[in-house]
């Protein structure tokens, strides 16, 4: 793993706890971390286990005892390491969004060619995410009319707040390729693709060289129409990541702060008794959930990055493919990119 | 109409738009009010429309021209009153509770003799708890095991308030008669008889003449066992009077609070889409919702009473009994009076 | 009062109960109802005591015992019989939108002169509403970043429904003039002005002459980004009415269909105490809620119109000025006009 | 450790984790499991890292590399492997209920004597439990009036659900000590000492050895009453352990379906402001939150196993004192022979 930080955390968590939860198909070994802080390091190491400390990303993939190389690192570094590390054979994951830019996404792409690979859209292992993948491809929202999603936060509601996040050059840009690009990753996951998209990013902290906010208008291949908003500048909401989708037989809605419940609205039932179904997504049926806890008895974030790196090696060892992978991780980025340029020509673009 | 206090306005309302909404097959005409607070009384006859002022009762149950006598007076007065009114041949409406005792309750129901009568139990009327009692008596809950029921308000929590329903000669009692007598009508209504309960009052304010609050264990004839509690010092709700009711094959829930709404969990539902379903009541397909507003468009606390007055005008009509009447508010004051022996004798009473 | 649909009963209500909860500075008369389906007319006016009945609105501004002209026809009825109305010198009230485009709604202006008018944009005067204007004229939400609403109906979600909404000659526009017409008059209220939006209108139900649904996006002149939605193919929702405001100081959020209640983040409260209130603005500390029932006892729909009537009386008594009024509805005219302009032309618009 | 069942899971994972969270004064090792069924021991102890299987628990207790002994059988063998652990030296942890009835619970923490002890009462480290018992502490509720809380559950409400908690020896009880007893002890913890209490328990599958659902109303030292309610046939609620308690400044309310949410009504704010305020209980100024994750980042139910042993851990090495130890898991155990007593005699009894 190259990286240390809060992700770093998540993702170490997940190699240490997934074969806890699942059945896997390897022996997984946590060979090495790597980072610049050598203290901050050393005690990262110990606190999660990793065997060895390295402060250079080059020896990690040099390393012959290293198969998988994940990397957590600021978004500037995505692109290079990852290309090194698929040169080098190894098979890597990386933290979303997959690049900076469109031009870096694609090369890691060709760098990684049809090998396996994944991006760290955690959130479609969400239970609740999973299920409403499955009533959709189920047909139960029928034809689809409206998408929305938003994602809200408030941390960076603060012109002093600072790090790698908020400089242009380290991060590429800020709420899009931060929250908007998880928004987007689900829209493509259960609305499909989009036709065209007309965007404005705002920044709302002085001299900040990011975007604090982003507002976006789309229209997807099926013929609904959608909206997307994604803030750091949300007072009132912490991780409020939101989608609801209305068809012509139903609706469905989830909220990230309360990731464990999905509601549906089925307009297909008897009408005296149609309403949004609170869905508490922790039976044996739903997704993911048996491997977990009993009925009622709620998971939180970290657990989607275990399930998403569960069902990663599980795939890997059938041979399967997995997504997201980076193709995914990709397609992803060619819509941040329009959006930004959208807002730029203050236009309408097709995708 | 006899009385003029809050309930006055709220029954003065019903009166006056009754037809506005319902087809109903009288004229009524609102002849006289009576109350004794004579500027007051002239203010409210000019408000709302009553041709007529009196200031003693009997004055009122003498009129030639009055058919129906709705008493809205303190609790002390319906016996008497309504004993009077039935006796000189008028249709009796009576506020709840129907009185302050059990024995005067009994009178009450052998002076209106089988005539028609009414107890202001203006909740059976809520759209949502229609609904509630036709999802019941359609089985789709199946064999009840647990009513659970609260009333819960706060504008009594304070020693000073003062007022006749903070004396025992006036009121009988405090949220016995006031709330759990509510609570106790949809009980019936919904889950049958109770066989036996076990009940406490108590009363916080130093020197208050009546219960502040009162918890009750019940069993029902149906197998089912209860809960039921009403305060008048639970700070932090203002009118919140909730009913869950769970049975093998659903689960129920009411709010007050949100009286255009009810949740109904169906477990006969493909389990992994099962989810307590928030019902907006709000369409054409739900009890007396057509009479009011499209769909979306709710109605408040007044409409129920508007509703309780169409039902019980169209069934006086076409000869129909109607429920709640004073046997009705009979058996709800046989269980309040229960529960103010079980308490005093601290022990289970059958019913 | 010319018109006697769904919004004519609204009206007709309203006519009839201001005087019973407030204290209105006229004795109001319900002089003509005006309608051209006589039978309806007939059983409409016996229903809400309207004096007489015309089938010619010109009848109704030639009466002398008129003052007041209340319009609740069709949208394209509108600009017509208000410019009679106004020139009769006749105080003219006029169903919102104010009209089917700009041209008309400025015409309408014009002929209202300084005169005392009002469009109903009867949501102003739902209390949650008003208590969130007040807050945030207290500075409680300090410098806005963002502006978000919505209004989510099913109801057209139908290629069979029919009826003059969905006639352009007869209602001007779909979403845009029924449902997005309230959104923004309440931004407007709530936000100040905007500068510029970008937004497109689309149809579902083929051969459907006026916009099912309609995305915007927009800038405010307080530097705060706002996005718009109104639909009336958002299945699972039936009058969802929301709208939700992040400034650096807190958070509102309000929905119609439960428009009891408004949702407030105050930021500036103690860290770990931090969190949504839900205030049942029941109390009479709340705007207009005296008037009505004691605190927790909701009202509904209906009340709203009450309200801004009764406002609309004390003002007109005073001599004071009455919100919203025909420039108010101009205003809101301007926007809808430029969001169709922005939807064909695929571009931003200044404002 | 001795057991592995369900609990078993969750405590290997909470000593699995511990320190990758918190700073633990200790390097904890997990040296062996106990259980019976060897195959399923086997893949336990490989799945969770415990370094040795034993199917003899006098063999862990003699292990002289042993000196913490963590109880997860069924109740039955609680007291007798408790004992024989403490007799031996070992610092005890223990599965609640501390055991089946007061008489063992008794000699258990006779036998614990002074020594550190747990008994893993884990709702008590939920982060929004912890956030209670502080806004109590700082008496942000004022005096108590009412403190009402319920355990609804639904997987045993099916006759032909079997396994030892359902038959008296081995469980002791059914509801009452596998639900009532995690109400009781939060009960204590956040409202202080009962003083009286009268309760029923009731069996619904025909031919149940224990209780299937309890109702318990109680009197507590502080003056407030309260009412309890555990049940195993809630259909519609698959794990809500909800409390409410009502104080003369304020009100709280939680719900473990939403265990990272805590709502808070302040009775002192400005009267046009209050309501429940919702807490998302996810910052780092809430308890055992900094050691997770960020903001918004939701945890959940393994995690208070994972903050318990950690705060004991912590304890243990300062010396200091840790709750709940076995003298609490006494007390609840008090209270809970004292229902099933009141439930016999069908009387209200002294505590």
């Amino acid at each position: 793993m190259i990286g240390q930080g809060f992700m770093g955390r998540a993702h170490s968590n997940a190699f240490h706890q997934v074969s806890r939860f699942f059945d896997i198909p390897y022996d997984l070994k946590m060979r090495a971390i790597c980072g610049r802080d050598r203290p901050r390091l050393e005690a990262m190491a110990a606190k999660w286990g990793w065997e060895n400390t390295e402060t250079e990303w080059h020896a990690i993939i040099e390393r012959k005892d290293v198969d998988i190389v994940d990397i957590v690192t600021p978004n500037y570094l995505h692109a290079e390491i990852a290309i090194g590390a698929a040169r080098a054979g190894k098979i890597v994951l990386c933290e979303k969004p997959l690049a900076r830019n469109l031009t870096e996404a694609t090369s890691m792409v060709e760098a990684a060619g049809r090998g396996p690979s994944l991006v760290w859209f955690n959130y479609r292992r969400v239970p609740a995410i999973a299920l409403a993948k499955s009533i959709v491809a189920e047909g139960r929202l029928g034809q689809i009319y409206h998408y929305r999603a938003s994602y809200l936060q408030s941390w960076g509601a603060n012109p002093s707040v600072s790090g790698w996040r908020f400089n242009r050059e380290n991060a590429g840009s800020g709420a899009v390729g931060d929250l908007l690009a998880h928004l987007v990753d689900i829209a493509l996951l259960l609305n499909g693709p989009m036709s065209e998209l007309s965007a404005i990013t705002h920044t709302f902290a002085p001299g900040r060289q990011v975007d604090d906010a982003v507002l976006v208008q789309a229209r997807f291949h099926n013929g609904s129409i959608g909206t997307f908003e994604a803030s750091r500048y949300a007072i009132g909401r912490q991780n409020q990541n939101v989608f609801e989708i209305h068809g012509s037989k139903g609706m469905l809605r989830f909220d990230l702060e309360d990731l464990n419940r999905l509601e549906f609205f089925d307009a297909q039932g008897l009408p005296h008794l149609q309403g949004s179904a609170n869905i508490l997504v922790t039976n044996p049926e739903h997704p993911y959930v048996g491997h977990f806890w009993p009925p009622g008895h709620i998971i939180g974030y970290e657990h989607t990055f275990i399930a998403t790196l569960a069902d990663f090696l599980t795939n890997l060892d059938a041979g399967q493919p997995f997504h997201a992978d980076f193709a995914d991780g990709l397609e992803v980025q060619r819509i941040l990119d329009a959006v930004e340029k959208s807002s730029e020509q203050r236009s309408w673009l097709p995708l």
